[in-house]
């Protein structure tokens, strides 16, 4: 069985790693979100591909959300010391992937082409494909002015409303995504922010044009529980952009794109106008993660 | 009192550490090799202008001889378990002084001027600088093969003898060299490899004609104690390319530059054609720093 999931960093890679768990790494392909990839201090950061990836190689740091466990912070120590600039947290171990991720840019290789390497480096059996190889960037206009994702994110804290959100950069997408869209017998979102994390894979037309072409289901899983997103601000974005917090909501921003929501049995479905999975789909432990792919994956194909 | 030393990585950075806490930051003017400069992983490294930088903030690791205390090695590591290149050993703290220095030189910044700023940063007295802005490379003519320096020393383990050295690229001295060599009442050349670390120096022609047109004593320190080298190579260097291994031949390759030279007591100073000064000169702790700081300005200025 082939499944291909969208993925944002937090939500979907935890879906992705669920997937691996019940699946198998062979049929499973993760296209994930690059719109929040970033240049700092002289290298090419790509965070929610490489947090897809530390949680399918195991290297997570869990209890932190983001980044590798065991992580140390020296370098960017001594950048502090420097007066450089520090607000992103780059962390020792993570800084050794963005080093050889950005040598191979700068060589011509395509980021779809090093992340494949780095997965296969690192043991992980799943595709990991960007959304796109070219650069493609979230921007956020907010009250404040407009900012790039990391910008708004991380250095202000994400404490702006957002009024709207933006992508810049004529993007394709990568190698073997549209054939592994094709191929799919089920197309999954994983439980990531609709705007800036499912947002920007959905901005490269292609994808968006093969999934509206699909003649598999697609089958979101809400990141709400009990109207509130598991991690980051997607509820209050919702409750600004959609007019709400409920899997009605959730579901108008993939509108034509989605033919059912796995959504939490905390939150109220009324309303809803694809068919409603409900489960408990917080994901914190194996028996919850693979409950949440049965949910998903009861649909039928 | 105004001292200029010239200073590689090891001995060098003892020595300067010597003339800061004999005679204070104030007066004490390095000028060091960047002949064995890399670029590595997208990044610029300058191991001796770091060394030196790192003795003087008290934060070398004086046990392994290089690099800082307290070192970690997780980039490195992610970068090998990606099959990156990790010949050259970057630690973690080391690392963040590169990313900053690398975004600085890719801005505009002069290394020199950089270096002042990171050398402020650390909370270093002394004046750093580096021989020149300008790129200088310093190559290896061996039986091997040409190597470049970091290809010979680190890579190949500097197992290949020395058949010539060459510097590569066209260098002017940086700002504020030839003024603090004007301004010098002692120039120090000091205890480091006479080809590798000092050569390239030395082949910045503005640098060499400061100091062939010096009217104050310059007065090197022997990289020998007992006919060895300290560290590295520099005793099979003068073996090979110098003719032997005695104060004599170290004197030589400084011809019509020196006019004293400080030598260890196990050595024989039969042959030299400068003024002897024989003391200890292994540097080990605060009172044989002193010591050989003392024999250096024990010459009449």
């Amino acid at each position: 069985m082939n499944v291909v999931a969208l993925s944002g960093g937090f939500g979907g890679a935890k879906l992705v790693r669920a997937l691996v768990e019940t699946l198998g790494g062979d049929g499973v392909t993760a296209v994930v979100n690059v719109g929040d990839d970033l240049d700092f201090l002289g290298v090419r950061v790509s965070p929610d591909l490489d947090s897809v990836l530390y949680a399918l190689a195991g290297v997570a740091d869990e209890a932190r959300g983001w980044g590798r466990a065991g992580e140390t912070w020296n370098a960017l120590d001594t950048v502090s010391t420097l007066g450089g600039t520090d607000w992103f947290k780059l962390g020792d171990r993570d800084l050794g992937l963005h080093l050889v991720r950005t040598e191979a840019l700068r060589s011509g290789e395509p980021l779809s082409s090093f992340t494949v390497r780095a997965a296969r480096a690192f043991g992980v059996t799943a595709t990991l494909l960007p959304a796109t190889d070219d650069e493609l960037r979230t921007f956020l206009t907010t009250p404040a002015g407009t900012f790039s994702f990391q910008e708004w994110f991380v250095a202000r804290g994400h404490r702006d409303e957002v009024d709207a959100v933006d992508f810049r950069g004529d993007a394709s997408a990568a190698p073997g995504v549209l054939e592994a869209i094709g191929a799919a017998d089920l197309l999954l979102v994983g439980p990531s922010n609709p705007y800036v994390s499912v947002g920007p894979i959905l901005a490269v037309a292609e994808i968006r044009a093969a999934i509206g072409a699909r003649r598999v289901p697609c089958v979101a899983i809400s990141p709400l529980v009990g109207g509130r997103a598991v991690k980051g601000p997607a509820d209050r974005m919702l409750a600004r952009l959609a007019g709400g917090t409920t899997p009605a909501h959730v579901a108008s921003v993939y509108r034509g794109l989605i033919d059912a929501l796995v959504v939490d049995s905390d939150d109220d479905v009324s309303g809803l106008d694809v068919q409603p999975i409900v489960t408990r789909t917080l994901m914190e432990d194996a028996e919850s993660r693979r409950r949440v792919v049965e949910a998903a994956l009861s649909v039928p194909v």
